[in-house]
């Protein structure tokens, strides 16, 4: 019997769905609706193939995949045939019907993307504009042109290629005072990719860990899926409360400690000396880990920094991630772990079991700006930028919030911590503010339960002054309203 | 009293402590040794700057980290001194004296680098000397001149550039008989990446999971490393045993089987389709997910290759992961995860856990690539000299081996799987065969238990038939011998 193939079959090639998916889909829905009985022949690939005007191979592969699945049989010389007794799997057609059990993972909601044209107060981040993307990419074209350039696409070292191990460990010696070898360093994916190793390797599900509250929501939540016990320690003007910490270590056993004492996250707040002395006390006598997160480590603006705990004699306890990310820009994933080194080895370890090893071509070329020192000059140039836009949001905030917030210039990093003199909801301001085209981040998950914190961090470095008066201008509008 | 700075702080400005550190070191060293006892005042930092002949700075530097450290104090105007009482810190000097647990992780044996010159038999990677690299390098350029090139500087989807997963979901479409949808897909740092998230998504600690054996050691251990309970399943040369695998069902709650259906690995098998779609039956019936890892799908060389277990309409419970590392070289790390739609979705939340995203810059260059059809030619290309290389291989073991082995052509895949018609302890064949230049994968691993398999793994497609027959020609000596 003749079947009108051509209208019964449809094919459009634009079509999502392979020509051969099509076919199959065509002449199984056929045997489903009942037109096509088992047992009864189906045409030759020739002929249908001629007659739907699409490759022969094409319906040969449809017949094969049919007959595989069951709906058709083929009788060597005599043709194809719809099978006599048709699949009886109960069908579980689409994939949304899976019938397995997986998971749910929690993670810091990330932040929508926003039109061009909105102004985004981020969480403190570089500004893209600036990134020296020119740089980079002679870099790349470079690495891609050296001799050597077969030998970086086989596997590499999991700890990073060697080359740019080099450049920060030289890095972290002159500029932060630490004593760092190749062997005791780790590359990562981005400081988040350091976090996540941290924490698997150093957590036990029910091992206590300590950080700052208000905090970093991811660190918080990286620990939580490591299995850990949450234990938050107020954050003042000098950092990390030390005295709190040590009434918990006097009753619990801690595993570590998270801090962010260049400029504490959210706050900005530089954690003072004598508080970094007790800390590393505490470690040294209770024996917790001190997991040290340097993320801007280059943008300290005011006079004295202090060096990394890390650098300090005393740092056996002490896991420092930092990362170039903030320096080149947030898609230039390479960040770094350094700590004891039989760590350090083991972390590496597992870092094979998440993604084998890093990106040889991507690390070679950081090296390489490294080297040259284009990665100091960006950082310096960025500086200048940003000392002048931490200026420009000092003086808007005054103009335009003068009586209903209170802040202190941050002494580094690229965000101010403004507190509003009332209580608010900061979820609501950020909706209202998204109407005006301004994006800010709710407070209240750094707070980590939700409670309020009024209070706004505000990232300044990507916005121009003029972007930051207008966002600021508009911000008092909303808040005098609400 | 005058001291001999120069001297006693003898800076070397190579050395790879920095300046600081050194002057910081050479003081507290003098201070240990008590030749500075406490009290006793320092030079001021100007005239020991020009004593040993270095930045000003940099020894106010260090006296403020002595400061800090409680090792010196300073009397304000008076100058700076020897702190009265010494810090009391017992010192753990260095990081190797930490005094904190961690965990340690277990990993597959990383091949040690051979030396250039060696033959290298792998466990089946494609020849880097062969790869698109300058075809990667003019897209890398293009990417880094396109003028959206800011935005891809900032952070991107935790699932990959859109761009590149639009050009996956069309190549899985088109070749591999697959529907899956942009947001169905996640892209990952190569395959491996892909085995930690499904199997950190799927397991909990506890769960059973079935896989085949002998089979591929590091998604074993990443199953393990998730909690899985491990079930081996046996496989022949229809690929895994289905009826052993129904056996398991029938008293045990399974939460995913781990196949390589295309080429399993190691022995290169295809699996038939009376054992696929027992396998979909199972799953369907029983509720398991089936992994299904398809790492080199491009490379079949016999006619027939079949379609995989993912697009079947009935493969609802089919979690697909693919990559193209095996593709253009082992050092571009895209893989890939499809699946059904909830689950991706929270693979997706972990991933953003464990680096954040990938990188936008490569996953752009490599989608270039695939939309211009430069990935398809270089796949042809290449399989050109693979399917060569492929007959060569086959030759040399007759011509060498003939008698002491039996081997199976493979119809696809990257490497051989040659048995050895006698007991041996690979380990051992490939300590002896190192002396001689070639590097082989000790098989025993495959087995998870060290039992021995009397076969190899010899990956063919990265050696030129010249290398390939020094290297059979080798392997046949020392077989002889031992």
């Amino acid at each position: 019997m003749l079947r009108p193939w051509k209208t019964i079959l449809a094919i459009d090639f634009n079509h999502q769905l392979s020509v051969y998916q099509q076919i199959a889909d065509g002449i199984v829905a056929e045997i489903k609706k009942g037109r096509l009985k088992p047992g009864s022949p189906l045409p030759g690939s020739r002929i249908l193939a001629e007659d739907i005007g699409v490759n022969r191979k094409t319906v040969v592969l449809a017949y094969e995949g049919l007959i595989a699945e069951g709906w058709l049989e083929s009788a060597d010389k005599r043709g194809t045939f719809v099978a006599a007794e048709l699949p009886t799997l109960k069908k579980a057609a689409s994939r949304t019907h899976s019938s397995f059990e997986f998971n749910e993972t929690e993670i810091a909601p990330i932040p929508a993307k926003t039109n061009s044209g909105f102004i985004v107060f981020n969480d403190g981040l570089p500004d893209v504009r600036l990134a020296p993307l020119d740089e980079l990419a002679r870099a790349y074209k470079r690495i891609f042109q050296q001799k050597a350039r077969w030998r970086m696409l086989g596997y590499g070292h999991e700890q990073g290629e060697e080359r740019l191990r080099t450049a920060l460990t030289g890095m972290l010696s002159s500029r932060r005072g630490m004593n760092t070898g190749e062997a005791d360093i780790c590359i990562t994916r981005g400081s988040q990719m350091a976090l996540f190793l941290t924490a698997q390797t150093l957590i036990r599900p029910g091992d206590s860990v300590a950080m700052e509250c208000p905090g970093y929501l991811p660190a918080w939540q990286t620990f939580v899926h490591a299995g850990a016990y949450m234990i938050n320690i107020g954050v003042d003007d000098k950092g990390l409360m030390v005295e709190e910490l040590e009434q918990v270590c006097r009753t619990k056993k801690l595993k570590a400690v998270y801090v962010t004492p260049h400029h504490q996250f959210p706050t900005t707040v530089s954690m003072k000396m004598e508080r970094r002395l007790k800390l590393m006390e505490l470690s040294a006598r209770y024996g917790f880990a001190v997991i040290e997160d340097d993320y801007d480590h280059e943008f300290h603006f005011d006079a004295k920094s202090l060096l990394p705990l890390a650098s300090d004699e005393r740092a056996a306890n002490v896991i420092y991630i930092s990362s170039l990310s903030k320096l080149v820009a947030p898609a230039v994933r390479i960040g770094y772990v350094t700590g004891p080194p039989a760590f350090i080895a083991s972390l590496a370890r597992l870092r094979a079991l998440v993604d084998r090893q890093g990106d040889p071509i991507m690390e070679q070329a950081i090296a390489e700006l490294m080297e040259q020192g284009a990665i100091n000059r960006h950082a310096k140039r960025a500086a200048r930028f940003y000392r002048e836009r931490r200026e420009a949001m000092s003086e808007y905030l005054h103009t335009h919030l003068d009586k209903k917030i209170s802040f202190k210039k941050p002494e580094g990093g690229l965000a101010y911590w403004v507190k509003i003199n009332r209580d608010i909801n900061t979820e609501e301001l950020a909706a209202k503010l998204l109407k005006k085209g301004v994006s800010i981040i709710p407070t209240e998950r750094f707070s980590f339960n939700g409670k309020p914190l009024n209070a706004l961090r505000l990232g300044y470095a990507s916005l121009t002054p003029a972007e930051l008066e207008e966002g600021i201008r508009l911000l008092a509008t909303v808040l005098k309203k609400s």
